[in-house]
């Protein structure tokens, strides 16, 4: 297997095998493109000019998008090179001056978000959900089998972990005999555990994007907290689906982890029943084998496990397409939250505390939803080749109280 | 009254009083901002360039963004020179040369679109789909009257008028006993004629905009067709709201209209009850005056009165806000639907075939939903000064048969 000679990189997370891009900044500087090797990133503007890269100078920019726009073969020609350039001895010397310790930089969000969608394509959640919301009702709607549901988000509260999370007012249902909503800070903070995926080549309006092509539109993959407030999602959403609830902040990783990288993750869906339409079937393992870590306040809560996801990416891109919606480089897609099948694999606070019903331990604390100053962690990493792991950054916020 | 010199335009709806912009290229050229005047436009670089007005270098771009995120200061700076420049006749000679006949260019799509928001706060025609989708409940939900309900758009399939509707494809619930939803072409496809109001000003995440600060923040309005397949949209809704029946497109004007040129159109709405918790009340007139007329094959189908709107736009601007969810310079939020009471005033197909059940003449045709080859014109006008009338320009499509 080929190894990196990066001081500590070789048989790390992050290896040649995995190279994710991020958006970096030292002090007095712009931001700029970065590829993580090991615990340091490499700053490509220059070494890409140096080394006379084709389409190097999208590497100067301060969002990943120019470089996404180009498409997947100049995707594959630079990790190829840096593949080649990261793991050949020989070129140690022409690297390591634009090596940067990964404790001297900033990182930032790594894209401009164009549209952002987010799906409910895990089962599990789906069920759990319309149990707690709609005890009386089937907790699957009829069309939940039939498509990955999804809705639109706002594109513009995308935020790079470690940004203060600060807890949203908003009208919540009226309690009781109470004509009036309550208003206030949302007492029902909550996580939602996501994996997205960044286009980066865009389509056609009037076009449709097969589930065969999806690689050819997708640039890569990062983790997402879709934070929300349940108390004003519950009052808001119907008919017209979240708003406010989620619209404050979404986090993502600084990282985007190339779809080239995750190649051995790849796994067979748990199955589908009814076959879906014809738009939405695929012939190759469409699954992802990513395992998902979500520690509070230092303490790991819950573990899910993204190969249990009921609808698979590229069926996600197809859905979102058939229309003829048109993609844009930089829109984001995430999957809905991650929960499997066990209790201390569910993906939100809303699941793991029943509704807030069962309250449970965290760092010797109790919790249903979330309290000032609590920190959460997403971690993800799935496997590499020859039985190696990659990581795949990690999502970090921190509450702040409602202002 | 002042009136403008330039041929045609004193007395027009596109007098000095209203002066939208827009962006427009001639052939061989790069698009940039241009002005309106009665059937011309003012080409604004180079004319800002000669006479060395502040912040002129944002007219050579292709959209109105950069001018936009100037803010309010310099957007009344630079109307206040547009009103002066073009009624005083000693200009005339420094103008001309940069006067361009509308029938000369062609006009782009005015701003990039950051996010895009759809509210639905018509209570007739809440109350008429909900009638209409949900005969056995309450029309209204009881979230209605609290809050302006909405929910994000797709930014990234918004279209000047003029750009050609393809029909969009999609499920469709299972007919009768079958088990398996329909898929094709939607047999639905519908207008909503709606009014957009364009965000200049952005605002930082974590705060919130009062309605105070309505004319801080927004830069303008425009008029939108809000295409909708009533077909998929009935089927994909539950319960995270619309997607693929409105994502395919959204046609708006290639007009922005200041907000500043519609002073004499504002009115008092018609009244709220319950009265609205703080954050969402108001001193001033919060309604405005516009009259909106569907146009279907030549012949007018309705007009959607303005003025009968239950939430104001400064409600809907800080609903969105009031949970910290930052504005970009670009954000849209739209009315939803304009429909008034009576028959002839319905802005959607939906409410004028009462959801397919009453087809109805046009154009010597019968009609329910619209089909392949239809033209759809929306035109709005409003009170301007001194009994005079603006022109809101128009939203153009025609129906293209699915591909």
């Amino acid at each position: 297997m080929t190894r990196s000679w990066v001081p500590g990189a070789a048989g790390s997370s992050y290896d040649v095998t995995n190279l994710p891009y991020g958006i970096f900044s030292q002090p007095g500087d712009q931001p700029r493109v970065g590829v993580r090797i090991g615990d340091y990133l490499v700053d490509l503007a220059p070494l890409a000019a140096q080394e006379m890269v084709d389409g190097g100078h999208v590497f100067n920019r301060p969002t990943l998008n120019d470089f996404m726009s180009l498409g997947p073969t100049a995707w594959e020609h630079v990790r190829r090179w840096l593949i080649d350039t990261l793991s050949d001895e020989r070129e140690r010397d022409v690297v390591e001056p634009f090596l940067v310790p990964l404790g001297e930089v900033r990182l930032h969000l790594p894209i401009e978000v164009a549209d952002y969608v987010d799906f409910y394509c895990s089962i599990e959640h789906a069920s759990n959900v319309g149990r707690i919301f709609r005890p009386d009702d089937e907790p699957l709607k009829p069309n939940w089998r039939h498509l990955p549901v999804g809705y639109h988000g706002r594109a513009g509260t995308v935020v790079v972990s470690g940004t203060p999370i600060i807890r949203p007012r908003g009208q919540r249902r009226p309690a009781g005999e109470d004509a009036t909503p309550a208003f206030g800070p949302s007492q029902r903070l909550d996580i939602e555990a996501e994996m997205g995926f960044v286009v980066g080549a865009g389509s056609e309006l009037g076009s449709s994007v097969t589930t065969a092509d999806f690689a050819d539109h997708v640039f890569g993959v990062t983790l997402v907290n879709d934070w929300s407030a349940r108390d004003i999602q519950a009052w808001e959403y119907v008919p017209l689906g979240p708003f406010l609830g989620k619209s404050f902040a979404t986090s993502i990783s600084a990282w985007i982890t190339p779809l080239a990288a995750l190649n051995a993750a790849r796994v067979d869906l748990p199955g589908q029943d009814p076959e879906p339409l014809p738009y939405l079937q695929a012939q190759e393992p469409a699954g992802l084998d990513i395992a998902i870590e979500v520690e509070i306040n230092g303490e790991v809560v819950s573990r899910p496990p993204y190969s249990s996801m009921y609808w698979s990416p590229a069926q996600m891109l197809a859905h979102m397409t058939v229309n003829g919606a048109s993609l844009r480089t930089g829109d984001l897609f995430a999957s809905g939250t991650v929960s499997g099948r066990e209790r201390e694999t569910r993906g939100s606070l809303l699941e793991l505390s029943w509704g807030g019903q069962e309250p449970f331990e965290v760092a010797g604390d109790k919790r249903t939803f979330l309290q000032d100053g609590d920190k959460v962690v997403l971690r993800a990493t799935a496997p590499g080749p020859g039985g190696s792991r990659i990581g795949l950054g990690e999502v970090r916020g921190r509450i702040e109280p409602a202002r």
